[in-house]
């Protein structure tokens, strides 16, 4: 992973953010016209290394392509994985998507990129991604949103306000509690049931010592995610989807819609519980009404809001189809 | 309200709980031969006041007509509205919904009651619903479990679980938190977006101040809860939630469906997250496939989980033509 100066952001809220760093992974290389790139959004608690964790989706070979794209990942302006952020800033100021789309802006013109044929990335990831294709028409020619949303939705902004809530009533075991809230919203009931239905730890327990798996997973992912994620650095992230809204001060949504110039492939998931299925139709129609040319494609997966993770063959489909029908592969 | 001794309870965990009382409102008269009643179970953080929460289904000329049927309902053991729970003994002994309807037999018996012409319930009213036609069988004509399930899902054990963790947290806001969440599982995307969408409290408020309608709601919900809800009581309802399975020592959920002699008309709701329609449509063909007399409705509503108490007009309909077709009205 590298880190790069990217100097001094003006925020959406005014504050003037100086020296700001953004660590992040390359993949590939960048042409002479500096028009190969591809930039790949993560998701609330991941990081740049898209390779880890988007393993089927990149590499030589796969659909981003490495040796005929420049495939970039940057950790979040806030984040907690070698960005600037509430670790390195106290206290730090508000961010919101469009900071964090600017950071990445101002990353890439240093890397000399000056054409983007793809950004994409699910959840928060598509936040960004919308994003991008609403601040900078031009730089970016396809865009692929997934699971995400133009405006965040009163549900979700319902779940990001219970998980602050566990983290401002315990702020040592808060941000487990937060995790294992948003665990159980990114899967779905049919998941739960197949993978622990009413499986329980000990077989021969009492009715008073009964535990079931489920718990057991919940605490598991709760602590994991305590040990590596910064609780400040979450508080900041989840602010920051809250307020996310592509047609603040553009004279609303639809009006921020008209600006994009890309071919948009927009990714729902049947089981998404968090951002359903029905309000990425909503979006991808909302496209087509302002005369943007836009394919709309769902996962089908028991993994709910997750499956965009998981799900790399069909994901790999959908965007090898779209380039090829938009002319990139 | 009226309160009902009803003696000693031998609990399924093994102890035995002296000196029970129960809490119950009652409807209308009972008849001479004591076959005139119906029992409505109440869900979570409700109580014996069925008349006031299930104002469309119950009085004279209604669905559960007072003129023609003994109505009633109690507060459940382990409940914090008048029957014995947490508040009466400490530590309060584990309670399961076969407790509490053992408890609900107690009382009918002491009130001259033979026969229960209707069972229904939805949601924790429903566990006990489902479980009454199992443990009672001959007792039972007909019953209407809604939005439940005959052993809790993983799904809803972790919701339960991340509530439980919230008051463990923080034992002095956590029961605000978990009914918060609650709150957020009981309702529908669709019903947020169009109640609250993004509306913010302060139309001017700057980005730092921004505080979200749905946030507010929230709060609100969380504190009315805390101010009228025992702690120890959620708790003790949680974990008996938990614990549902009518096959526990039964041979399996399908040997205990057999058990059932009641016509049953199940009710699921089509936009319910936390028992979802697939769920409801499965407990509904397992009794079919038992061979039992069971009728499935759905009710359409943006009102997710909570639409079995708010959906007065089509559930009475539905209750209408169940006892119509099966001889009861």
């Amino acid at each position: 992973m590298q880190t790069a100066a990217i100097g001094e952001i003006g925020l959406e809220c005014g504050v003037s953010l100086p020296a700001v760093e953004i660590a992040y992974e390359a993949y590939g290389t960048l042409n002479e016209r500096g028009d190969n790139a591809i930039l790949i959004c993560h998701p609330l608690t991941l990081d740049a290394q898209a390779d880890v964790w988007w393993q089927p989706l990149i590499g030589p070979g796969k659909v981003l392509d490495t040796r005929r794209y420049y495939v970039i990942c940057s950790n979040v302006l806030g984040g907690c994985a070698g960005s600037t952020g509430p670790q390195a800033h106290r206290p730090f100021p508000l961010i919101t998507i469009r900071d964090m789309v600017r950071a990445q802006k101002q990353l890439l013109d240093r890397l000399g990129v000056k054409l983007l044929q793809l950004v994409l990335g699910g959840s928060m990831g598509g936040l960004q991604t919308i994003e991008w294709a609403v601040t900078y028409p031009s730089f970016v020619k396809r865009c692929a949103p997934m699971a995400t949303s133009g405006q965040l939705s009163a549900l979700a902004i319902g779940y990001n306000h219970v998980m602050r809530s566990a983290i401002e009533n315990d702020p040592v075991h808060g941000l487990a509690l937060a995790r294992k809230i948003g665990m159980i919203t990114y899967r779905s009931f049919e998941l739960f049931e197949a993978r622990f239905g009413r499986e329980i730890k000990q077989e021969d327990a009492s009715l008073q010592d009964t535990w079931f798996q489920i718990e057991s997973y919940l605490e598991h992912m709760g602590d994991k995610l305590n040990g590596r994620f910064d609780v400040n650095s979450y508080l900041c992230l989840l602010k920051a989807m809250d307020l996310h809204d592509i047609g603040r001060g553009r004279g609303g949504a639809v009006a921020a819609l008209e600006r994009i110039e890309a071919e948009v492939l927009w990714v729902g998931i049947d089981t998404d519980h968090l951002y359903p299925p029905q309000e990425q139709r909503m979006w991808a129609e909302r496209l087509r009404q302002s005369g943007k040319q836009v394919t709309y494609c769902e996962l089908s997966s028991p993994y709910g809001h997750d499956a965009f993770l998981v799900e790399g063959q069909q994901l790999s489909k959908f965007i090898t189809d779209f380039l090829r029908e938009t002319g990139g592969n």
